[in-house]
């Protein structure tokens, strides 16, 4: 930590060293970022001066990140929890980011109304995996919501960004590959192309277990399919891509 | 070739050794069957006793191979060209396999009208990849319609596929991934779930450049999607994978 930033630190709260001149505060017992965040702020393309949103932010780890990669974006983190919302603002001010990134504690199914409709050039997103059929609920209500549809569908999801985005903005998210049919679907219901796709796979010859795609607001429907984004080497031993990314390096 | 078999071989075509106890007639000029047609015959999964259908059949080298590797199916191949579907009748009765294959002149756009609805328990095709707008048109007519969706669009094909296939049937393709998003899309839309993809890579750290579906009639939204294909291990030295595809594996 640099002199000069002060961090409001609560009990139960830690603060996590992202190794890129930045720090995170986050719930010791609740949920806490992952690899996808990363790579998903590695994966969005963000141009000089855009303005990025970012639904559902969480600890607001994804604009912390994007802030470090790209100087001049303007960065919105939207958040429907309050403790997660009023947590996030803390890390931004204690990075002291408060010029760069906002945080709003809203509904995304609200998002345009919130922010009004084509106000952002870019928006990304690390939305809950899970439908409310599959797979172990959380207790905790926070880490629930991060997993699980439980506060908003992907299809509510996909609604919003195509209204808050300009004519010609942007896409990024990372989602689990099986769900990947009704992503696409979904996402050409509202008009968001997808435009490029890249599967990431824990080891080269196993199956993907994350799925990373860029769709444009009314682009022609052809599709990049980008090489396989392989994590592991071998057991416990990141690949030189990896490394490069957690280097803060963009694929 | 064995003794006993009879082969009708006309000017311009040439008989090729599958290396699995069959030949096929190929035109020396015109469209020759590729990987991509051993790949989908290994992809799809024919269980005993089931009705297939190739639509767009070619030379008839899909069916062919299929009877190779599931001896108790029934195939039929439906081919709109006059001259492949005589072609491929004569190799399927130079390969003794009359009573295995039936190949019937006729439009894809016309298959339910022509089979009936739910006459089918798996639907297999190695449809043209290009739209009108995209890519060369190949001067031979033949050549043309295998590769660019003159005579049937994609659209055309599934909405027929989910016609003549049972509730439950199978539809296994492959195409090129660009057109993923839209592909998955069609599919839904006529209710042919995608349950399993593979993607086809050349080498293991490129782009891939075909991807492998299976879409079940009337499924659930969940999707399989595997590890990857990779055709070579190095320049010009198929993987232990393509190696077995050949001798007639199934994957």
């Amino acid at each position: 930590m640099s002199a000069g930033e002060s961090w409001e630190i609560r009990e139960d709260e830690q603060l996590d060293d992202l190794q890129n001149g930045y720090h995170i505060l986050q719930a010791g017992k609740g949920f806490r970022f992952g690899m996808d965040a990363v790579l998903l702020a590695a994966f969005a393309r963000v141009k000089p001066g855009e303005r990025v949103l970012d639904m559902g932010t969480g600890s607001g780890i994804i604009p912390i990140l994007l802030a470090a990669r790209h100087e001049t974006a303007q960065i919105t983190g939207l958040e429907i929890q309050p403790y997660a919302a009023a947590m996030a603002a803390r890390s931004v001010a204690g990075n002291g980011l408060q010029e760069r990134i906002a945080i709003r504690e809203g509904d995304i199914r609200e998002a345009a109304s919130i922010f009004g409709a084509a106000s952002f050039d870019v928006v990304v997103s690390n939305p809950p995996y899970m439908t409310g059929r599959h797979g172990l609920v959380n207790p905790d209500e926070g880490a629930a919501a991060a997993r699980h549809e439980i506060l908003c569908t992907f299809r509510e999801l996909a609604e919003q960004t195509a209204r808050v985005l300009t004519g010609t903005g942007r896409f990024y998210l990372i989602h689990r590959p099986f769900r990947l049919a009704e992503i696409l679907d979904v996402l050409r219901e509202y008009r968001l192309e997808p435009k490029r796709m890249r599967l990431v796979f824990p080891f080269a010859d196993r199956e993907p277990n994350l799925v990373l795609l860029e769709a444009c607001r009314g682009g022609r429907p052809r599709m990049q399919v980008e090489k396989p984004l392989v994590i592991y080497e071998r057991q416990g031993v990141y690949t030189e891509e990896l490394r490069k990314i957690y280097a803060g390096g963009c694929i």
